[in-house]
């Protein structure tokens, strides 16, 4: 076989495309990252809007097959390459669990740690103005049931939320849940169940996930330097 | 092979639950319809709470296995069970199409046609209060952002929304877009070309497409009969 060219593009301070930078680090799948900084503007540019008219990262492309969507990314990349079965596993029920967290995901874990971030670190950064306690109360209350339903559905009777073993569906939930982390927020510190999961994460990717989040950990304590 | 027993619950004036209605009704797979009215609070109640704790609807069990999540459940369907390829293919990147589209779907197409219902239909009729104008312009000018992308993204070059055949991303998105119809609001109205997608659709499926919607029709009509 020819060899495949793959190329990502990616912000490491966006979650998801975390998530992927993991899978391809702890997959040894042969791939380039291409780095499309948020803050500078960098996915308005025409070029990039010519790859995804979305401007939104990550991006794929394999051999001239571009795809977005990170779920969508990780799926193809554990189908199309020689990657260990648990990521994705083939057997129709297995499969079927990680498809239903990871719709899941879209519209509870993602939406609720994102506006957590949003409100605590993107919006006053953006606007100067100081974080709104009453807005951020509220979005922490429905993270917190977000996390309720984690710890009591996904991982009620297993250590990874799809079953005995680590899946694209866990990158994706770690990475959310490490964005708050941006000002210092640990929303797990009262959560040990889910603490117990995140270090069964980490130890499963080994050093991906650190080299992952290693922009976001700069970012918090610069933020930290400065208060 | 011993007789599967495939249940699905489902209540037909919800959006994904007829997609799912759909998929079976016209890939013939065998299956029993268990009815649970939203309406009449029947997903509240214990035994349904036992099968979902999320109190959601639809509801798959597959032979004793138990999955949520619309898009999930198509999926998992079109793979254990045979039905004609192009639902959702295997061929790695025109499967990656569908798993876009899906995971694009629940942040766009899904919260802008859900909310212009909510606004319209399922807000007036719990409270009384008179439709929020303000807030229906809002959400269908959003609503008109998600359609321009439909139709300059998804359907730009092909005649379905991943690729040359009809896929789950077709369902889910048309019963979507119909759900404004039970206040008489055609969403496509000033959109030929998406009109045209949803006529090749209706023909894909045939009387499944009525099947699915015939209750929508009913409360459509008997609301406008009220007015």
């Amino acid at each position: 076989m020819a060899a495949r060219l793959l190329e990502v593009y990616l912000d490491l301070l966006s979650q998801p495309c975390r998530a992927i930078h993991i899978l391809l680090g702890c997959t040894n799948i042969p791939h380039t990252v291409r780095t499309v900084a948020l803050r500078k503007g960098e996915n308005r540019t025409p070029e990039f809007t010519k790859l995804n008219p979305m401007q939104k990262v990550p991006v794929m492309v394999d051999n001239g097959f571009v795809l977005t969507e990170s779920d969508a990314i990780m799926k193809y990349l554990a189908t199309r390459y020689d990657v260990p079965q648990h990521w994705y596993p083939r057997q129709p029920e297995r499969r079927a669990r990680v498809d239903e967290y990871t719709a899941w995901h879209h519209t509870n874990t993602r939406p609720h740690a994102a506006r957590v971030f949003l409100l605590e670190v993107l919006v006053p950064q953006q606007t100067g103005s100081p974080v709104d306690e009453g807005r951020l109360v509220r979005a922490l209350s429905q993270l917190e049931e977000t996390l309720d339903r984690l710890e009591a559905m996904f991982l009620r009777r297993q250590p990874f939320l799809c079953g005995d073993d680590i899946t694209v569906a866990d990158l994706l939930a770690v990475c959310e849940l490490m964005q708050p982390e941006m000002s210092g927020r640990d929303v797990l510190q009262q959560r040990p169940a889910l603490q117990r999961w995140r270090s069964r994460v980490q130890a499963a990717v080994g050093e991906a996930f650190h080299r992952a989040h290693a922009v976001l950990y700069a970012v918090r304590d610069r933020r930290a330097a400065k208060l």
